[in-house]
């Protein structure tokens, strides 16, 4: 197992070019889908995003991610293994899985799947993440990493990506 | 009691009617008023949220979500009133209502509302919330809704709406 | 110490400007340097961003605050130095700072900083803000302070502000 974090190739210092930008205003939609293996999971999707971010044209605006999903979480971290198990295992210390949650009770719920542990550890990382593009790049420092973290699973996500701006 | 949660008419698939869309940008403001009648309890807003969506003649862009308060949390999560209880009880065993925080303690503060919990319950949960809007709709999974947290109530809250654009 | 809090001048109410407005639409870039003093210490940095706002020439619009580093946040809360202490406490409960975290152990981690806590405590404050700008002005509540929680100082840590919008 790596002990390295993912590093940005280029920690973005975007703050001159884009003073003052102005110009035709656009937006586009993407949707982006990760298949997970686990029931918990963390997967790095910053080179996806940059790629998308790249490919649509926008010079100055920002990029949403929404989780189309309520137990499937997108936030920021650094990217490494030994990092990403600290992580589970906070998301596990803050929120256990097998306390008497009602809505995991029959006579409360109408939810099978006994995931009330995933939907409270998705509301404390959060659905959202609203980034900046400038210079044509995705703003991010030099050890932030775009992450999801598969709460539920496995299953098949989906999250939209929507970039606007000055293209 | 419902064990049921409450499913969006329209599990949005925006992608392929944003894809490159440009025309006129608009910003529209509301504010929308919530009143609260216990001192933590939850509401489920999305309808309301969807209709000044729509109302909005906006087609593609964001809209924007942002408490006026501090104790008073935007995020999104199910809407099902065994999940909403297990919620509020995370946040009591999270953050203690009758810690000794230093906010509470006259030598200290000088709130008398004694509402360290709130503050700090707020912050974990986050005041704002910003969202896509596609094909002139809100982009929501199918489970999600944006629920609204009142914890230093009874109170009349505002949350600022903002919504920008494409008409 | 005081025990008050900081007010904002301008509780703002701001939905009727801001209907329906349109004009040119901008994006402003800047960067905002916090040079912190402690490992754990919070800053109100609300009336830079205010200044920042203003100085942009965007009436209606949004401004995106963005860390630029995995362990320092930026998050809403009411300015006073006793609810201060108890959010640096409540970060303490809630991400012990010597657990035996993977990200501190050299058989699996690179990262000879030992700041696993750090990490964990920003990703529950979250790395970035997205407000409203209305009438030309932050859209802020009567309590509400932006504020940066340094979480692994002293350092130079970096903010990247976006102000996009109609001039």
């Amino acid at each position: 197992m790596s002990k390295s974090s993912t590093v940005n190739a280029r920690d973005v210092n975007a703050s001159d070019v884009a003073a003052g930008a102005t110009g035709a205003f656009m937006v586009r939609g993407e949707t982006l889908t990760v298949q997970t293996e686990e029931r918990v999971e963390l997967t790095d999707i910053t080179d996806r995003i940059v790629a998308l971010v790249r490919a649509s044209g926008i010079r100055e605006g920002i990029v949403s991610l929404w989780s189309m999903h309520t137990t499937f979480a997108v936030f920021i971290n650094e990217s490494q293994k030994a990092l990403h198990a600290d992580i589970k295992r906070l998301l596990e210390m803050m929120v256990e899985r097998d306390a008497d949650w009602m809505h995991n009770d029959p006579a409360h719920s109408d939810c099978d799947r006994l995931n009330a542990d995933a939907h409270l550890r998705a509301m404390l990382l959060g659905h959202s993440l609203t980034l900046q593009v400038s210079d044509g790049e995705l703003v991010l420092g030099q050890w932030q990493r775009a992450l999801v973290a598969e709460l539920d699973g496995p299953r098949s996500r989906t999250l939209r990506v929507q970039m606007m701006g000055i293209s």
